[in-house]
């Protein structure tokens, strides 16, 4: 028999959209040969559909479908992940399933059994667990269906789930198991699936063809990978990150170990640089854009931006903005000229100093007395939020906004003005990281002006200021973020690792405070495994810690 | 026996803060004669946590509390709620605990059985559910311990769950049921209470003490509204709404029916009104700010704002700005002043016009040959923004978001605009709502000067402009809205139900578009079934209804 996986992008909600897209697949895998083509979970609808699944009317558009697509399984059988409207009353109303189509029939459905309900991730909100588990058999073999987390569970040892459902198939005596997934990206996931899968196959030792969503929804990437395991543990393929790709594979080479692919490369800086083109580009594509517009501050955040911008929308649809105020050194506005020359995108300058004084005039009667403070900083920057929102109403194209996690984490940033834009690009990025990130860019040659990349980090919104005057250096700072954040440590325990009791008691304080910040800020590309957004939960009037 | 039932308001991790106000309520339950006294779900630790939850030095703080609890349960049991760790790998790390506190010690611990996973509900997200249910005895009586949800499967019938906590332990012979509530207002929730507990005594016909929570948790109001039904269906006392309460019953007198209190009235803008004044009082008193500001455009919803604001802070705390541009009339002005002067608040006057120019002058040479369009509409909402704003960093007031429901629904407000602030106070307020709250207000005399009432409606961003130039008649804008968010329905049932089907698509799209829009704003205060925020969670970047 010979297996497809058409690893492939579908868009939420894009129903004649995704129809075409999955109808493309299966004349390739046809093409190439195959049997049987294995396409992601919840393809019909797009994933995480979020609250469209509590809409009887997008369901019955999924449904349908899943009905045309019965047409098209002849010659070839599909295995496709669609939603399933509980026939009973008891449970949630909707399963998550995959859909077995052959011969212009529904040949089998088998319900996803595990369902995530952590970070991103809310299928019990919507789905019911599958109570009940049928190998299938196509083409004298046997086949376990899996829906992606259902192999997360291997040998029950997984503490969030009491059943497994390959423990309940195995006695079926499976042949192979087919895995749908829409497992989203982090730096580190690719690792984590290689390693899960191959603790199923020490489990059960039968094959295993496991296809992953590739493209991004929101702020959610999908990174493909989709794997082919052979029965010894051996990585037979691993199909391309980021993009999207249908391969075919003959079940008796993948069984028998014959001439298997390499797993890829997987440093941190290109997955995340790859990772994030993907994301941006995705965000433009399917909302139907084309055109970005930033503001270059000379900074090393909207220069990394800038690049990621370039590099996936193309320069010509990047449009900076440069912005001086009377605070903004010389080099700050050089700087930013030199990188949007180095990139071939178009630049202008706009400085603010006129529109900043005008403020003051209107301001002065009830300002009268007190002392330049935050005040005026964030004036600045909400002057520079408001030209750059004028050029995308006026001309269309979307804003990006460059805050790192760093400064999104301590509340370093005006709301309503650096942290204006559609999407936040490198706001799951600590401030560390978007300094490595400029550098792996500039390995070929520079593109980032180095100066960028070498002098202090300042928000030039008072004279002389650095970014150290208010914030813990950046090493420090992004170590005990990291331990709150992604590690959920409390106080006591990051002071117990040696780091000072005030400097963690201020930084955890500070992240507490400026939950409302977050609240109010774009979604955020997520490549760590706990990004700020939907992912992150926290109430914003709490006192703990602060 | 004697029952007290303590409806308070605890803030989530303030822990010393809960701790001291449940000994106060204790000493007060103590002074009343009571017996026993009942605190609302998740007493310890606020509700909803949310990830806190996923932080283990927050549920040792949470463990700790209910350890120095046990020193109070002398004289007095206490039952009050709190997290449990789960003893076991297998499950969710957490169990949401009632724990029974009496002689100095834990007596026992009631699990919550049914974990609402919907709306703003994510209990399944931290929590797993009670396997074992036993009835504990106290001074002779037979008490069934319930968790808020637990009592909402009547018999079973509630589709969501398969089990029913009172089923389980209906054969143990309990003599009452008492339960711990923390659920959440919304203007029709105190008639489901009521219906929902009659029911549970028409199956098992024993009395029920209820008690609620009170107070806001940001977004989410608790009304309070604690409940003590007698066995024959009788609610033998409804306590307060949105107000903190603590009586105590003879039970033998709630058995008998001796001498029952009334319900409530519950008038939908009576309601609506009061659980906003306590959903704004609380969100600033909870993050310690007292001070408000907001901007007067003498239209409706900034009016209704400001009401609420002074009804709730006091006049004196209430500071208006009015921010009159070219395309503002005169008696925008005007009423707006008279508005400011009917409260008794502060109110200044700032023209935007000589800025707007500033910005046209910087902006000229960009936007040359372009026709005046949106951009220029949304520069002077976001001038009157960032004045606000620099007024908020400077002195410390709270910004208020005075958009309404309706044109959050469709996108008819400037992102970074007057879609700035810090809590949306009206946003789950229909306009049509608005206007009804406004006549409300004024019912025993006029606060709301009746020009802005009676006008039509209009955010003066361009000359003679109407808010009916852009958008349907509020009338039919909020009866489909209302189909598509409350009711979900899809674009061929509301269109069934005769309205105009080009309506009804354009609608429908407009509020999918503009998701972006509402994943920027602030929370807001819930009052309906169905709020913009953490209950309704869509994607941005889909394509359904678009």
């Amino acid at each position: 028999m010979k297996i497809a996986i058409a690893q492939i992008n579908v868009h939420i909600g894009n129903f004649s959209g995704n129809l075409a897209r999955i109808r493309s697949a299966v004349a390739e895998a046809k093409a190439q040969g195959a049997d049987l083509v294995l396409l992601p979970e919840l393809t019909t609808v797009g994933y995480p559909p979020r609250d469209f699944l509590e809409f009887s009317d997008f369901i019955a558009q999924a449904d349908e479908m899943v009905e045309e697509l019965k047409a098209d399984a002849k010659g070839i059988a599909i295995l496709v992940g669609s939603t399933t409207v509980n026939p009973v009353p008891e449970g949630k109303d909707l399963y998550n399933s995959a859909y077995f189509l052959a011969d212009g029939e529904i040949k089998a459905i088998q319900h996803k059994t595990l369902l995530p309900t952590y970070d991103i991730f809310d299928e019990y909100r919507y789905f019911e667990p599958a109570h009940e588990w049928e190998v299938i058999e196509y083409m004298g073999q046997r086949i376990a269906l899996t829906i992606c987390e259902d192999l997360w569970n291997v040998g029950n040892e997984n503490p969030l789930y009491k059943i497994c459902p390959m423990d309940e198939m195995i006695d079926q005596k499976p042949d192979l198991i087919l895995n749908l997934s829409a497992s989203p990206f982090s730096f580190d996931h690719a690792e984590d699936r290689v390693h899960v899968l191959r603790a199923n196959i020490e489990q059960y030792h039968i094959p295993i063809f496991y296809t992953n969503k590739v493209g991004a929804q929101t702020e959610v990437l999908f990174d493909g990978g989709s794997l082919v395991m052979s029965p010894d543990g051996t990585v037979y393929d691993e199909l391309p990150y980021f993009e999207e790709s249908i391969r075919t594979y003959d079940l008796e080479d993948v069984k028998k170990v014959t001439d298997p692919k390499r797993e890829q490369e997987r440093d941190k800086m290109t997955l995340i640089h790859d990772g994030l083109i993907m994301g941006l580009r995705d965000y433009f594509y399917k909302l139907g854009f084309k055109r970005t517009i930033l503001g270059l501050s000379g900074g090393i955040d909207s220069a990394v931006v800038a690049v990621l911008a370039a590099r996936a929308l193309g320069p010509d649809n990047v449009r900076c903005v440069l912005m001086p105020s009377q605070f903004s050194s010389d080099h700050s506005v050089n700087d930013a000229r030199q990188l949007a020359q180095n990139l071939g995108s178009q630049y202008e300058i706009i400085p603010i100093e006129d529109i900043y004084k005008e403020y003051e005039v209107a301001l002065r009667p009830h300002f009268w007395g007190t002392e330049f403070n935050i005040a005026e900083e964030n004036l600045q920057a909400r002057i520079r939020g408001m030209l750059l929102m004028a050029f995308s109403n006026k001309f269309g194209p979307i804003l990006l906004n460059t805050s790192n996690k760093s400064e999104m984490a301590v509340g370093y940033g005006t709301l309503y003005g650096d942290m204006c834009g559609g999407l936040s690009v490198i706001g799951d990025l600590y401030k560390t990281e978007v300094f490595e990130l400029a550098r792996f860019m500039n390995k070929d040659g520079e593109v980032i002006p180095e100066n960028i990349i070498t002098k202090p980090p300042s928000a030039e919104l008072r004279p002389n200021q650095k970014d150290s005057d208010s914030l813990p250096d950046y090493d420090i700072l992004d170590e005990v973020l990291f331990q709150y954040i992604e590690q959920r440590k409390g106080p006591k325990e990051i002071i117990a690792q040696g780091y000072d009791e005030a400097l963690v008691r201020r930084i955890l304080r500070l992240v507490n405070i400026n939950e409302f910040k977050r609240y109010q800020t774009a979604p955020v590309l997520r490549v760590s495994n706990k990004a700020f957004g939907m992912g992150r939960r926290l109430p914003i009037v709490a006192k703990y810690l602060n």
